[in-house]
């Protein structure tokens, strides 16, 4: 089997924390990622702090093939993101030219300030990720992606980043849902996990309609062992009396 | 000014790191802390790996007031919070003849099997955290707060729990939205944010009905530092040609 690839992500931001904005970047992050075969590992959210980031982005950097950072990349006073991870590696902070010219395709020259121009300072010797949706580039330095924190705006950058991404062998997953309860199964599931030791099986409750219930999913590398998982849990769920059921994704 | 109570949210599940299941569980614990005066600080998610979870609890607990975590409290073989933090602290895993009087609650007696009984095995000498949802309980051990992670669990649990939670002084803001840009003004607000520095302030972009704008939000813990600051930027806007606006929540 190939080597799993992992990356963390880490989400910068006190607006998360504060409760005030609902994160809309793991999710979508998780999903292309694992698509590409680079499993997310671990998440963490963290405040505009400079020594948090920087402590941060070297831990991960040091556990993870890959880091992708979210959030504080723009021209205000707490966007300090750049700064902090160009310290944490010991580089400078340089006017990067072609952020400039990037940002030249946003902006007319007058509009050009001060503020505007801190976009386009980058830790020096990196590779810069480009912005459709906005221009300001984001950066990769070493394993770490510095995207920005805006949904549609970091969904552009990746756009453009995810042909570079090297992934190991992409994950696969069947699911099957059931109105059994954890507790009807749990010793059985275990034996099947146990007989199944490839793949990996996740138990998830949930309620729909007043009922309450379960979706089980197989995730592994080899369509023939997440099958057999899959028959071994379908079967358990029949001998106990159960079915398969449909329920909407938003109940899970 | 009172000490400032800091926490830290532990969200433990492979299925939100994979993407198939978006997490509502930190903005929701988020606004409820921030609102009790206990100031979310970090966030971390992690898979259910017994390491992962031993390592991050221990890290939380030192560094934070305190810590909450979600996720792998049910009966099957990949619900291993509680033994895994029991085990990062030294501690046995007994079963609890409090937390088997609640699964008494749900289940009849035959219906009490090895499996559900499981869910009764608690750290030793923990506080057992109410669950008035499904009675299955969490637990208090030292500074660390264990919940279920299906969403209307976790927030049953938590009604139960936040009466006894102690916060600092609750942080309040104030925010204001407009359709200038960050740029333009990013140099004006760091100097506010200089000349008001008890308070803080964050810029937020976003784009609504095709036009690119800006939340501000100042946050702090006196309603006149916070209104002082709010009024220079209001000031700073106006002076900028710009107007106070509102855009739906969703579209920041």
């Amino acid at each position: 089997m190939q080597k799993t690839v992992r990356a963390a992500i880490v989400i910068i931001g006190n607006e998360i924390l504060s409760g005030k904005t609902a994160d809309k970047n793991v999710q979508f992050l998780s999903t292309e990622l694992n698509n590409l075969g680079i499993r997310v590992s671990e998440v963490r959210m963290i405040m505009d702090i400079e020594s948090e980031i920087m402590d941060t982005v070297l831990a991960m950097s040091k556990k993870y093939d890959y880091v992708f950072t979210t959030g504080g990349i723009g021209p205000t006073h707490d966007d300090i993101t750049s700064a902090s991870i160009a310290k944490a590696f010991g580089r400078k902070l340089l006017l990067d030219q072609c952020a400039l010219e990037c940002l030249r395709l946003l902006y007319k020259e007058e509009e050009i300030n001060e503020a505007r121009i801190r976009m386009a300072y980058i830790p020096e010797n990196c590779e810069l990720i480009e912005n459709p949706m906005s221009h300001a580039p984001g950066f990769i330095l070493e394993n770490i992606h510095v995207m920005a924190g805006v949904p549609r705006i970091m969904q552009s950058m990746f756009s453009t980043l995810k042909g570079k991404l090297k992934g190991g062998e992409v994950m696969k997953s069947q699911s099957v849902t059931t109105f059994l309860t954890e507790g009807l199964f749990a010793l059985d599931l275990e034996n099947i996990q146990e007989n199944n030791k490839e793949v990996e099986i996740g138990s998830y409750p949930f309620a729909f309609d007043g009922k309450r219930g379960t979706t089980l999913i197989v995730s592994g590398y080899s369509d023939n062992e997440i099958t057999k998982a899959y028959n071994d849990i379908v079967e358990m769920i029949k001998k106990l009396g159960g079915e398969l059921v449909n329920v909407p994704e938003e109940a899970k």
